[in-house]
């Protein structure tokens, strides 16, 4: 008998391991960017490089504005801790948040906790920052009007406006 | 050692009943807007009553038009086989799918696939249909600017336009 009680174990081993790893996909807290990856629908695009953010950021531009078109469309992720600096936008812009717990904050109002499903208008000309919570990453579909000029960047969000 | 036998034979019918559940989870052809729920993220809103869809489809607004803002947002939902009408659109629309197979087509040109991550232009005052493929419901992020007027509708879809 002993081959049938190999099996046995075998198999008990092999639920165990299909248990443990049908769990995890319900998980929600404390998550990196890449543990939210799976979750997400459009790719996670390339490290944004230039000085707007604090923290790890990516973008992959959806949509870009052209003659016909004064839209654009980007899927911003933010590592946990990760914030753009205080911008306004001269038209708004929408943000649809896809994964993960984030923060939004116009200036002189209390921060808001975004997640998945969440909407937000930032109306024009209004100072606002918006990034990951400190423990969970945080996937944004940014939808931008240009037809009235480009993003103003403003200051560096301290650690103390990050906290509050 | 009959005891044991019914025990491996016990484990051995949940271990496929898992594998079977877990397998589903992956299966992409074949589902109904309810099915694909879970992969959804906006609420999947109200059924759309006016006639300007063939078959079942459902619209939440995400985000309104106002004095500040010149963009609207909304979740579209169509069961398989669910389409709009041929309309346009004065400023154009943008559209993120964001899961099942749908098609997309202007006029005069070939009808195209869309799936999960898929983003389209259609371009302003361009007739053009969007729905589900005939088995896989199709779920839909419609951006519209509003700043040149209401979208145009125009004909029915016909079964012949649709399976082409």
């Amino acid at each position: 008998m002993k081959f049938k009680m190999i099996t046995l174990k075998n198999i008990a081993i092999v639920f165990l391991a299909m248990i443990v790893s049908c769990g995890k996909k319900n998980k929600s807290a404390q998550k990196t960017a890449a543990e939210l990856q799976t979750a997400t629908i459009f790719p996670k695009g390339a490290k944004i490089t230039n000085d707007n953010f604090t923290g790890t950021a990516y973008l992959q531009p959806l949509m870009g504005v052209d003659s016909l078109n004064t839209i654009s469309v980007g899927n911003v992720t933010f590592e946990p801790g990760a914030r753009s600096k205080w911008h306004s936008h001269p038209a708004g812009q929408i943000l649809l948040v896809t994964d993960g717990v984030g923060y939004y904050q116009e200036k002189g109002q209390p921060k808001k906790i975004l997640r998945k499903g969440d909407v937000i208008k930032c109306p024009p000309n209004i100072p606002h920052w918006h990034g990951a919570s400190a423990d969970t990453a945080f996937v944004q579909v940014a939808i931008t009007g240009r037809e009235k000029g480009e993003t103003v960047w403003l200051q560096t969000v301290t650690d103390e406006e990050y906290n509050k």
